[in-house]
């Protein structure tokens, strides 16, 4: 039996609840609803689109500025940022992004964005990556939102900074990272 | 005392070969002469160019094609590939690669060589990285000569393939990297 709209909407606020970077493509799927619908539903409960619930997700405001680097040579677009605690940036997977032969994208790339995001988080003018272990969890296709999120967690041993970078593609994890970070300050 | 030419020419002769991928500079510095002179004594022994030797160094000529990505997908100029064994790519660290404020090459540019190098090396329409370990060893500026090897070491527990890649810079290593590589194939 199809839901009545009220239920819907009311399990369809929950879910954005509880998976903030979930799309409209994916929430339409899950209801069985066309994507129209839930951006209707979402306009008349006042829901966000995406990027801006991903915007609000952070606690405080982005009032902090990136130290280590000029904004514009981090990969992906910056969209919360509290120095040496945490960051999160996006990254619209474009045919540049991946191997042309099968449209998936290439592991640099994701590279790219979780390590100057892991740079970016460091509340110094000077970091540069030391080590780093990664995993690619899952293929990211052509046309996929990826979104990163760094979360500083303390010293090693030789007093690098840990950033630990986790990536997702709706929710699925894609790729982590932990990321040791020389400091000029440490 | 200065050395006679007939002892630094034997004894530049003897350090190439320790060290094929010395530059002309590193020698002159090494024995404190001009570069003009080092490249001088190079044409009177017949010793090729860096870039040369670099080609020569493999133990077979470059007859094998890559076969994982198109040839051009490959970060940096790929001069040796034996497929499913070794390969060496040679990477040019020019502006672009460089963060604005202090020269120094970005991580994810010495990491895109090495990761399409265990791409390019893999004997298989599909190669793709599954994780990876890897250390910056000292920073590379603006204007060095990145030169990748990488070689193949077997198969992990769960059969991907495992590849090694050691990046250097005047036969200082810059970069290292293990990356456990999926393949269609496995």
């Amino acid at each position: 039996m199809k839901k009545t709209k009220k239920v819907r909407q009311e399990e369809l606020k929950k879910t954005i609840e509880d998976s903030p970077f979930i799309t409209d493509e994916e929430l339409a799927k899950r209801f069985g609803v066309s994507i129209q619908t839930i951006r209707l539903d979402r306009m008349e409960m006042s829901i966000p689109e995406l990027r801006e619930r991903i915007k609000s997700v952070a606690t405080q405001e982005w009032n902090e500025t990136v130290k280590a680097l000029p904004i514009e040579e981090v990969i992906g677009e910056v969209v919360d940022l509290e120095l040496d605690e945490r960051a999160i940036s996006i990254l619209d997977i474009k045919p540049e992004h991946v191997f042309s032969r099968n449209n998936i994208a290439r592991g640099h790339h994701l590279f790219a964005q979780a390590n100057s995001l892991a740079v970016a988080v460091i509340n110094d003018e000077l970091a540069l990556t030391a080590r780093s272990s990664i995993q690619f969890s899952r293929q990211v296709k052509l046309g996929e939102r990826v979104v990163a999120k760094a979360a500083v967690k303390g010293e090693d041993e030789r007093g690098q900074t840990i950033v630990q970078v986790q990536s997702f593609v709706e929710n699925e994890e894609v790729f982590s990272g932990t990321f040791h970070m020389y400091r000029s300050n440490q």
